[in-house]
């Protein structure tokens, strides 16, 4: 028997599985927790705390990463690496890090370890919206061509902001910088030795495209004249689309992970996108939510339009012959964790306790019980920002409602409804535009496990909500990606027909519960365009 | 040496506090908790949940306080009840309970112990909010002289709102009513034997004045044709003002409280009123801030203005010859503590218990690190609703600008710089009015103890905060009026100039702060104008 192994970059760890390239079946997994984490109070060795919006990353843990789970998930199910056909990766994005000409990262550098532009600036590092700022009014000024594919207006997670921010704050790591390259990209240098770059992140992230390439060095001069010819120095212009594969295993990669010289290599995927074809989401007007920290919802189209507030189209980008457009909710679970992490009581901890289960799970079980509308609470989803369809990282959460006898899961479920009405702005927005969406399937581990959450989604939308089968859809998809690569499968179509999971669930929305959301989705319409648009109380609280 | 005794009735215990009648000397203070808390759950036997937004109390429980803390204090301070001369209670208002002929409460009878409308209703409790809607409306209809001195609009804790919900909804208690009472009167006469009305709380909380009366039967009909000849029945008409005296000690109160029968009792004041000769504030444009559970700003004046969202004045109310007015915030001190019960992390608690300090001293040292606007949160407080100068019980708290980053301590203080905002809105409201304010008094066990949130605000309201030296400014109050009763002084102002106690601290605004204040406080003032006045979401949500 053959294998195949995919492995997931999320925010907090890299989860890796391995997967039987005949039947899919995904025969043993492994987690590895990032050591530093998300690094947004202070650097590696302290020092002076980082500013707000901070979110940095150290690259060790990626390697890390691969190191641990590839020889635990081979011990795990006993295979050995003789029988790995291929590997493939998925990633965050954009998670960008500078590195050198031998591709190690500056921050790893004696001279730059306490400089904290020389760290990887993981996809929530929001501290260059700023610079964001100032590439959307220049770009909208001078009626740049790119600018309407990303929905008039980029967001400060994306690699120009950073990079800005970088020049702007650390000219000299900007001077010493040969590349800047996502995280997934690096890594696949670091396993075959060859430099590649991705097309979906370039794509979906760097403002190129497969005609026009990058913005134009007039562009990029006229924002500072210092990034003048950085495309194609700083900037590779080495991208490969998704025929193409990054490479093979090389003595390091083998060194690193166990597995053979010359396993070939997928180009990375974005997380996100990876998920595709592990849920067999190939059809005109499917669009795939996933639910983690963020969410993403991706949708293929036979059609292109201009939508505003979304975070741009590929064309082939996951599925040849059709146009994937990106839209993201920058806080989901993330949202949750911090509200666990910050606003739950000892006694509910110590109820957890006793009860042996996780606090989620508690203040889902609490918050189940209650009547739609019942708390009288309505929150605003933007702890983290809004990314579509406002592309304003500078929005700021908002829970209003509250009362004396208010209780921790009723705050809890407004939250998770705010991330409902979230959602059901940007489906409104790519229908409202002229795309028809035809099915919505969810994925990820909320969507799995929180069927409060599902159910609510499908009673705010008034849709059926189906729930993919695999737990690891970033996984299984880059496992799939490592299948074409591997020459077992011709096309990632063919290969998501043979590898995906069937769905396990479809929530119907409930009719009561529809019209009690659809009054409350009003009101929420109503503040989300008064902050979002009026009233600029978040943006001035922010500076 | 003669000694008095003052005791103040809270929302969750009663103070009793034994003073030297001619220095002014707290010579021995005595707390009891009241057993059964505020009601808000459930009844004392459990039963059906209580419906929201009810707060009830238990008449046994004010009985309780007098048993234990009379005698504790006379034993701490080893006096003798033959040399205490007076005694005198103030209580929360408007705190309201039905009573027989022979002031027996109805929920201590067998066949009312199951029905809540037998039970005191506190003074926050808001059940009543449809009740106070009809009477508000109807009054405006018909331009009842009344309404323009309550500010155009009566809050839901006041009697008439308590007394139409009992009617509507428990007839058979209203049938059963011989008298409806404040809880303060009724302990009067629990004492004394004799059934007396106090001026104060007729004036502020019952709609009655000393020229008109109550309103009309006419009103009252139109209201409810089973209102019909209210007034003189389960409305007393026996209310005395601040000249005269409830009566003396009986064999009953005597058997209470082990003071002498024949002890003068002087009438009983409301909680807030009481504080202002304890702290010798008797000047026009003096105002009071009492900042506890909730916060009453009372302010002496010459002039008669009438001021739109106040509570009302009333003429000879504190101190003869001055107008007293008198204006709210629902809650104060009630949002700190619902954030602590339910919004800190088992962390924050642990840390807490480690240092030796009370939660709420723990949030207090770290949010008094934040710098101001640094957190970007900003914050409605309305937890409880707004009792000036919106007068909506149905409005509800908020707070926005919370990110990943967000920590308790920014939100609890941005809790606490909310409630100065709402205190600014009342200041500038009767400032507006042509009403002078001079100085500001803080008293209340916050404004001693919080040094953050006084010089929050100073520097919000950009003016002197003097703090009041009693501790226990409405049960030392109380002894002055009881001192009065006794016949020691020839009136409050003399008593206050020998008794009251001096200022500890002036909190002065710091000019930086002030200035970012200035900025914060606009922001706020556009929300509670939209929240209060343009988007009744709030209101829509609380059905």
């Amino acid at each position: 028997m053959k294998y195949v192994i995919g492995t997931d970059y999320g925010t907090l760890s890299g989860r890796c599985v391995l997967v039987d390239v005949n039947t899919g079946e995904e025969v043993a997994e492994s987690v590895f927790n990032y050591p530093h984490a998300v690094m947004d109070e202070c650097l590696p060795n302290g020092g002076d705390k980082l500013p707000s919006n901070y979110a940095l990353q150290h690259p060790q843990d990626y390697l890390d990463v691969l190191k641990a789970t590839i020889p635990d998930v081979l011990r795990k199910a006993n295979v050995s690496a003789d029988d790995v056909v291929g590997f493939g990766l998925d990633f965050t994005a954009c998670t960008l890090l500078p590195v050198d000409e031998d591709g190690y990262p500056l921050c790893m550098r004696d001279e730059y370890k306490d400089n904290k532009h020389a760290y990887v600036k993981l996809w929530k590092h929001h501290a260059a919206q700023p610079d964001a700022d100032e590439i959307n009014e220049l770009a909208a000024r001078r009626g740049e061509a790119w600018l309407p594919i990303y929905g008039g207006k980029i967001s400060c997670e994306w690699a120009l902001p950073k990079i800005l921010q970088v020049l702007r704050e650390a000219p000299e790591v900007y001077h010493d910088t040969y590349r800047f390259t996502e995280a997934a990209d690096w890594l696949s240098f670091m396993l075959t030795g060859e430099e590649t770059h991705s097309a979906v992140f370039a794509g979906y992230k760097g403002l190129w495209n497969a005609e026009t390439g990058y913005p134009s060095n007039d562009f990029m001069t006229a924002l500072d004249s210092r990034l003048d010819g950085i495309v194609g120095t700083k900037l590779s212009t080495n991208i490969l689309g998704m025929d193409k594969i990054a490479g093979h295993i090389n003595e390091k990669g083998a060194e690193l992970t166990g597995l053979k010289v010359g396993t070939p290599v997928a180009l990375p995927m974005i997380d996100a996108h990876a998920a595709m074809p592990a849920l067999n989401i190939t059809d005109d007007g499917d669009l795939m939510l996933i639910v983690g920290t963020s969410a993403c919802h991706i949708l293929n189209s036979g059609d292109i339009k201009n939508v505003e507030g979304i975070c741009g189209y590929v064309k082939d980008g996951v599925i040849p012959g059709l146009y994937t457009y990106e839209a993201g909710q920058a806080g989901v679970g993330d949202i949750f964790d911090w509200f666990v992490k910050n606003c739950v009581p000892a006694s509910y901890t110590e109820e957890a306790e006793e009860k042996g289960m996780n606090v989620h799970k508690l203040l889902r079980e609490k918050a189940s019980k209650l009547e739609v509308g019942e708390s009288g609470l309505l929150a605003l989803d933007w702890w983290n920002g809004n990314r579509s369809v406002l592309v304003n990282s500078d929005l700021t959460g908002m829970v209003l409602g509250m009362t004396l006898q208010t209780k921790p899961e009723e705050i809890y479920r407004a939250l998770i409804e705010a991330t409902a009405y979230g959602l059901k702005v940007i489906v409104d927005q790519y229908e409202d535009s002229g795309i028809t969406i035809n099915s919505i399937c969810a994925a990820g581990g909320i969507a799995q496990k929180d069927e409060m959450m599902m159910q609510i989604y499908a009673d705010v939308l008034n849709r059926d909500i189906r729930i993919a089968g695999s737990t690891q859809a970033g996984a299984l998809g880059s496992a799939i990606y490592a299948s074409v690569a591997a020459g077992v499968y011709k096309d990632v179509r063919t290969a998501a027909g043979k590898l995906s999971k069937p769905d396990v669930k479809v929530y119907k929305p409930i009719k009561e519960n529809v019209k009690a959301y659809k009054l409350l989705y009003r009101e929420y319409k109503v503040l989300h365009d008064y902050f979002g648009k009026e009233n600029k109380v978040m943006e001035r609280l922010g500076k």
